[in-house]
């Protein structure tokens, strides 16, 4: 079994890294080959003993795709992307990356002809979604989006799928929820104060909330994505005809749950490392983002996420901080 | 006011064209330059007194749009489009024309810089809808194209959408009902019934009926369809806010319906010329075709469809056979 992870540098990249490299399988099969590619040097994951290689690379220069998928992966995680933030200030790298990234691959892939077929796991993300959506989104929801990443996203989704359908590749296209709490120092995404206000207390450090208590959201752990991700890579063939395209399950939660989960597990004294600083733009930005979703067809399909925040701040504090809190 | 249209000698391009030249004007406004694209010379209008100008070229030849849009056009019809059928016999074709002429159309825009942002008009399709769908589609279903034409429409309104939340572009993508009755002679296309069985007996010949009568689609003539294409060229830019891409509304009609339609202007002569003979590919291919859509949406803009099929088959009598028959 020969794997290739794009953008394995990145945060949910390099967690899948280690875990592919810690099990030695995907799906009940060794494997022989894990082929790690970012723009930066993905970190070799500790447990690989077996053919790791790692490879610095613009996935969207020309033959960078083309040469790794020459050694024919059975299954590609196409993570690499252009952030959000970047995206929208950066046209021109976020169309590059995010939209012909998707084309190359799939290119590379058909250029291999031989009825060359990989399974695709494709991380894409709720930012395909935009207003107005009702309060519980389903699988049946338009892809309206209001970010040129969003656009990106959902075209990248629609080639996987025509690509897939005609029997040139074998994707599966899997919608993030926003990834919480995301380890490592705070970012200045507008998103970012979903994580810090729970990481920061843990760490006995300050945290700045700008949302009021009722904003609800989508999340799962970075644990649980990359379990989506070894779902996807491994669900039957027939299992995915007729529907590429699959929002992921996860928590619906408010800022006040977030809070009472932070309180269970860190007390008050953790709580009130929490100051409220309203900012205006994070609030109206948020304010455009879904709350919760009905993910029926991806639970049909057992993909599985957490059950309560709370479960979400335990998975981050057991992968993350260890024994020092809880 | 300059106009340019794509794929100009197509059915639709040529009576939008026809009816530019006649009128003479466009949202109030002269038009002082009317340039017709296609890959054939396209018919140069009746009308045409003032500066049209016939251009033959493939669009998503290098050059080709950067030098029509250099004249700066106010109000681009992009019409060209590889059809279905084509898009899914020749796959990179369809990709080539249907997605790169729009990427190609949206880079040539940007190119002028200094704040040039004409309306695009984009003929989408309602081949963005696959199954499974409700009975009655809402503006809010997914675009789950189960072909290559219908997602290389819904990518080629998501860039639309994206340049013009941006500011690069003014766009509105509107998605066709299936145009009847279509002039002209037969085609092989699996749609091409739902003309012929109102066509051909209004000519004194035979049409097969390929299918049962209780089968349902969604109908708008070519005059209506021009109709479209127009309202969309004037509409205010703030009406557009938030949502670029309309389904337009049409007639949902059975074959029943078609038939008893002909009936009332053909005579009971014109129905006998309908001849039964089932075909079980084409059943399953209209199979999964929407049967009707609450297009809301684009009814409070203005869109305004026929009432009834009748209506349909009698702006067919005035267009295209006159005084010959009812």
């Amino acid at each position: 079994m020969r794997v290739l992870v794009t953008g394995a540098a990145g945060m949910v990249g390099r967690k899948l890294a280690e875990r592919l490299a810690h099990e030695g399988a995907l799906g009940g099969e060794a494997l022989s080959q894990l082929t790690l590619l970012d723009t930066v040097e993905p970190a070799t994951p500790d447990a690989a003993a077996r053919a790791v290689e790692c490879v610095v690379g613009d996935l969207a220069a020309p033959g960078t795709l083309a040469r790794l998928i020459a050694d024919r992966p059975d299954v590609v995680f196409h993570l690499a992307a252009v952030v959000s933030g970047e995206a929208e200030s950066d046209f021109d790298k976020g169309y590059r990356v995010n939209l012909e990234g998707m084309r190359l691959l799939l290119d590379a892939i058909r250029g291999q002809g031989d009825a060359y077929r990989p399974r695709v796991v494709f991380s894409s993300s709720i930012a395909v979604f935009g207003p107005p959506f009702p309060d519980v989104i389903g699988d049946d929801q338009a892809t309206t989006p209001q970010t040129s990443y969003g656009t990106q996203k959902a075209v990248a989704e629609l080639l996987l799928a025509d690509h897939s359908r005609r029997g040139l590749a074998d994707g599966v296209s899997i919608r993030l929820p926003t990834i919480c709490v995301r380890p490592g120092a705070p970012n200045r995404a507008a998103s970012g104060f979903f994580s810090s206000i729970i990481r920061e207390p843990l760490n006995g450090e300050e945290a700045i909330l700008p949302v009021p208590e009722d904003v609800r959201h989508w999340f799962a752990s970075p644990r649980t994505a990359v379990g989506f991700l070894l779902h996807a890579a491994t669900l039957p063939r027939d299992a995915l005809v007729g529907r590429r395209s699959l929002t992921m399950p996860g928590v619906s939660a408010t800022v006040g749950e977030q809070i009472a989960a932070l309180r269970a597990i860190g007390g008050d004294e953790a709580v009130r490392l929490i100051r409220r600083e309203p900012d205006e733009t994070i609030m109206r930005i948020v304010g455009g983002w879904p709350q919760a979703f009905d993910a029926r067809c991806a639970l049909e399909l057992g993909f599985t996420a957490e059950e309560s925040f709370e479960q979400i701040v335990r998975i981050h504090v057991e992968d993350e901080i260890g024994s020092r809190v809880a």
